[in-house]
């Protein structure tokens, strides 16, 4: 219920309703059409961007390193196409049990990502995107990405992420990311991801244009984060009324949801999807993977629903398997499916 | 609509339901009665804490620094009190108009609380509270903050943090901030809180033991981030569904909202505040200064209502004075008051 507005109402151009969800996404001719579409990307405007690697001059500050500096990453000297980036987890990047949250390792995946692409020089004038693709008015769009950790941070501990990306297919470029922590140099989480180009204004999905591949393929690395074995390719079940465990319903994107190209950043798709998981799994497990297939993309929608069905895996009881899926409650069209994996945290047999 | 969980259900502890938030916080005798309680505190049980200032060893690492050194602060060399850390907005902290949100401020100065505490050496085993605090079960809680923006940053931007505290009255501490862009060395947000002790089985309010005291007062330093003259001590009016221009309701905390303490995180309230303003506001005004008066503790809540009112400010309508209240859905009761400044972004005339 939202009371209308009174005396102020005349005073202010309001806009009170949220802009509706754009439709299906259309795929240009050739495309797979199925496994689809958009994710964080973006078409930013203008972007102040530090692109001196692990460490920059301060601006008017002659020759005096900036602690900023320290802050930023840099290409690693034995791997060059390795981008690096070091980050203290901070306090209100955990969650009620004191670790890291999945959001928050997503969020360093795509803010490494970012820096990766301007440290390497080829940025244009997007999130992400390069000089040929801002001329075309592409952006990055993540179709799938797959994550497992094997250990949540705490506030305080430092994490180290490199990621570096390669040809995913014809058409796509795959970017993966290793999360070590930094002082027993262990890797704790490993990702990967598949992305395509969109056209900004049409909302197509394209082919990488010849030019965009001989930008980025000077940077390819044949390295894989997450082995072929171990890498999920299994068709993720669409969730009904019927087949769902549970639905959550009325789950309102907000302002601060929006990204810099005012679409729903894909982190907080991740969110949502939790919603429908029982508050006892949140607690008492820890995911241990998940996988995401972004199917359509979203601006500011009017209203979310998540779904989600739990099923124990084989006779361990300790670990859950749950199929996932937010789509739009209006017409019940398919946003994001997803997989995950859950660990109980303190296995009963071994106390 | 939450659906009944089906086939899993029998093999899962499942506790379907919120826990319902605590009622109104009584006070200990003698204590202030209005003007109220609860934040972000907390009685972590176990914490991890980098203490050395500014540059760590690596451990295990021999003399080697770590790169994660360089991300924490420490105490300024020239004013010893201040503790001081720098930070790099990340992609991720900004909003869709590209700059870094309140929120992302509101976490930062929470940051930096807590390392400060850590870095004073008299962190006992919580959220920022001392060892005597620890000993006798107390809680850090803010009754009032008060934040001014001059600028916002961009994703990229390094700012700088300096916080201290002071005695505030006789039984409560202040502690102020004051945050600088790292490259131009200006002041650009300034902000000051108001704390009291709380015990964490009770919850009732308590005055600041001598043991407490003879802790902290050692760090008091008697310097203001905000002058006198610009401190905001007006009573803030509380909203009625009769005054409240917009009331947005059915808001419900997600188990991401609680804190490590299972509270709900005092930043997250001011997410909710929000809800109720128009997203014209949002998109086309910057939020210049906020005063935030903490009322009552919330724990899991039910649902939660946000109330807002707008009102130009005298004659220039590129100002605007917000009042808002977050209260429980059930009861009415209020959580948070709080008052705002919002200021257009690109001043008609000025262009």
């Amino acid at each position: 219920m939202m009371a209308s507005m009174q005396t102020a109402a005349a005073a202010l151009r309001l806009r009170d309703g949220r802009s509706t969800c754009v439709g299906p996404v259309q795929f240009s001719r050739g495309w797979r059409r199925s496994g689809c579409v958009k994710m964080k990307a973006a078409d930013m405007n203008t972007r102040k961007i530090h692109v001196t690697p692990l460490r920059e001059k301060r601006s008017g500050g002659g020759e005096a390193e900036a602690n900023g500096g320290y802050l930023l990453g840099g290409f690693v000297a034995e791997d060059r196409f390795v981008y690096r980036q070091t980050f203290v987890i901070r306090s209100y990047e955990t969650g009620p049990d004191k670790t890291a949250t999945m959001e928050t390792l997503m969020n360093l995946l795509q803010e490494t990502a970012l820096n990766h692409v301007s440290s390497a020089g080829v940025a244009g004038n997007g999130f992400g995107a390069t000089r040929e693709m801002s001329i075309r008015k592409l952006i990055w769009v993540v179709t799938r990405i797959q994550l497992q950790v094997d250990v949540y941070s705490s506030w305080g501990d430092v994490v180290e992420v490199d990621t570096w990306v390669d040809a995913a297919g014809k058409n796509g470029m795959r970017r993966d990311w290793i999360i070590r922590d930094y002082n027993t140099n262990k890797i704790i989480s490993r990702a990967t991801s598949t992305w395509v180009n969109m056209n900004r204004e049409t909302r197509k999905v394209s082919k990488i244009p010849d030019e965009v591949r001989k930008e980025i393929q000077p940077f390819y690395l044949n390295k894989v984060a997450i082995t072929p074995q171990n890498f999920d390719t299994h068709k993720i079940e669409k969730l009904t009324d019927q087949t769902a465990h549970r639905i959550h319903n009325g789950l309102a994107p907000r302002w601060s949801d929006m990204d810099a190209n005012q679409h729903v950043n894909n982190v907080k798709y991740f969110g949502w999807l939790l919603e429908s998981v029982p508050i006892n799994v949140l607690e008492d497990y820890n995911m241990t993977s998940m996988t995401l297939e972004y199917r359509r993309e979203c601006r500011q929608s009017n209203l979310l629903e998540s779904l989600t069905t739990i099923k124990v895996n084989g006779e361990d009881t300790q670990m859950l398997e749950c199929t996932h899926l937010l789509r739009m409650e209006e017409d019940k069209a398919d946003i994001v499916r997803a997989r995950s994996v859950w660990q109980l945290k303190q296995p009963r047999h071994n106390i």
